[in-house]
């Protein structure tokens, strides 16, 4: 008989786990931890089957499971009745960053650990917001259709190809993600670099930032703190979301906030979906209030066929740099986020609970982190 | 009667003119130097109609031309032949920079100054390397595919996403742009930034993106030159070309120079299409060879419906990242060009012929700037 049981929902890799290794992620290759949990004495359940609740493989076994191991990419969401029914959950590992799709007040209510693999994926993350911000501002998207159509109508993309240099840009939250978007942002030599966050941007973090302007540009003093997120919005041409969805984020940006920023503007969300009102988006885009809106997350995952950020352009059917939720899960992040689910299951497994503080996210019933938790003055 | 006659020779801008008042550079709104050439007393003769040699308007109107202003992105060829038959030109302006479709040799021998306007887009073309990169090694064409057409098969995606993080990549010259794209690099905190030139970066640069990367990623010393193509080919995961085409450099990238890169590495050119054999770099991204190539430069423009750069992909349907020849022409970049093509009239205007020197390509029967000179050793 097992000591416990392990839930793992991971989503289905295929033909493409066959053809690639590293693709440790997905159902196939189970992060690579089955050896490891079942030496341990636990038994380990792995399904991708996590819908429709009550209904589902995990609704089912996770009556009797003890730890649920889930991901952002293709999320089982441990809802608050999900928890009810398994009175024997103890642990919910996130493999990857972020944990708003377990219910984390129901969680503290029963003391359950949520952690998650920080910094795991940071980089991939930050490199996508990047990624996004140059498809939308050089209109790649316009650009690589006429390459892929046989066209040739340069007039036709340039008229929306801006330069990244000497533009405003900003970031909702300037957390391990939102920091290392500005960190490459630097040497593009933008005009300004605006954060909103709860919490000021170590002194250390502003210095290196600043440091790097001047070596690169000449101008130090980048780097700004706004206080209020309209005025924040007012001046900026590039918007980044990089902030923990959480109550008080959840559909942030509304039609409301939107129309405080600039006209033209774009605006890239790679943090959670739901922090903006998916159609509120979609409308701004289709007006020509958003230049262009990109990032990988979206409201519900898997999105549904009709959602409006799979259809929405604009007058010239551009502006659209959606992806399905990709930026997390890189093979190189793949790597290191399995290796932090391992560490994670061993300070379990060994009863030391040695977890690393940054990696988690609620325990003994309270919020560990800020950035999650309710004391915090805005986001 | 005018004093001589400018031909002025630029993509058709059609409703995107009317849309775009930015849309400098494009036939309907001239670079915005009609009123200024007319006051000097030139006749300005402005069209689109540059081919076929010897029957388009081109070939009419540049018999009795004393300026030709001609553009990278719907380039007038200026061939021996057109030269022969335009016996008083004397001065050629790009309009952006490269001046590879102008014959250089034949400018010399008819003692035909030609200059371009180095520096005005540079940064714009840095840009649209480093989307391009990002592009590629992110997968991001097959994430947005799929949210395109309402599909959600992460695995199918992530299979072929990396982070850029850690990686070796490289450059193919390290000139102006060369330089920036280096520089746009660092905080992507990677492996090693190789660079292939045939002379050094200044040490000031060099040290410049060092200390960029001690403060960034706490390591020094990331800029290393490479004295034998071959040997940075075969480290690099990401190499980027970013040399002028001349005959050294053309063909460079065949079969035989490919097959020294690493399997699965990803190629970047956005410098001039030619530098590659076309169908040699369609066939590597077809076996996977290469994981991907992109970049906005063709060996012919506009690029024929069939150019095989237009349909190559990988077994996956990705790996292809090609857009028309936009990245030098962004508004912010139209601009900064229109002015440079106005100061450099001013200059031939006055008499006073006091181009910028970085803007001389060939002067007095002889090449001004080493790049596309032949006492060069190496690119």
């Amino acid at each position: 008989m097992s000591k416990g049981k392990v839930l793992l929902v991971l989503y289905e890799g295929g033909k493409h786990a066959q053809e690639q290794e590293k693709l440790l992620g997905c159902i196939e290759n189970e992060l690579g931890v089955r050896k490891f949990i079942e030496e341990q004495g636990y038994e380990l359940v792995a399904t991708t089957d996590k819908d429709p609740e009550p209904t589902s493989t995990v609704d089912k076994e996770l009556k009797d499971a003890e730890i649920v191991i889930t991901t952002p990419f293709f999320p089982a969401y441990i809802s608050r009745n999900r928890i009810a029914e398994a009175p024997n959950l103890k642990l919910c590992i996130t493999a990857g960053v972020g944990s708003d799709h377990v219910d984390l007040e129901a969680a503290n209510e029963r003391k359950i650990t949520v952690t998650e693999v920080t910094g795991s994926n940071v980089v991939s993350v930050a490199e996508h917001v990047l990624a996004t911000i140059l498809v939308l501002i050089r209109n790649y998207n316009g650009g690589h259709q006429q390459a892929i159509d046989g066209e040739w109508d340069i007039a036709g993309v340039a008229k929306n190809v801006y330069d990244l240099e000497d533009k405003v840009i900003s970031t909702v939250g300037a957390g391990r993600i939102g920091y290392r978007v500005l960190e490459r942002l630097v040497a593009f030599n933008p005009k300004k670099l605006l954060y909103y966050d709860y919490q000021e941007l170590p002194t250390e973090a502003v210095n290196r930032l600043n440091a790097a302007s001047e070596l690169f540009n000449g101008r130090g003093n980048i780097v700004q703190r706004v206080e209020k997120m309209e005025d924040m919005l007012a001046q900026s041409d590039v918007v980044t979301i990089n902030c923990p969805l959480h109550k008080d984020s959840k559909g942030l940006f509304n039609k409301q906030l939107i129309s405080h920023m600039k006209n033209g503007a774009y605006l890239v969300n790679t943090a959670r979906g739901a922090i903006c009102v998916a159609e509120d988006v979609a409308e701004a885009v289709r007006s020509g209030k958003l230049a262009g809106y990109g990032g990988d997350v979206w409201n519900k995952q898997p999105a549904p066929k009709n959602h409006p950020w799979r259809s929405m352009d604009n007058k010239d059917h551009v502006g659209n740099a959606m992806t399905v939720h990709i930026s997390g899960t890189s093979l190189d992040a793949q790597k290191r986020y399995a290796q932090g689910v391992k560490n994670i299951l061993n300070s379990y497994f060994s009863k030391k609970f040695d977890y690393r503080p940054q990696d988690v996210i609620v325990q003994n019933g309270t919020y560990a982190t800020r950035a999650y938790g309710q004391e915090k003055k805005s986001l």
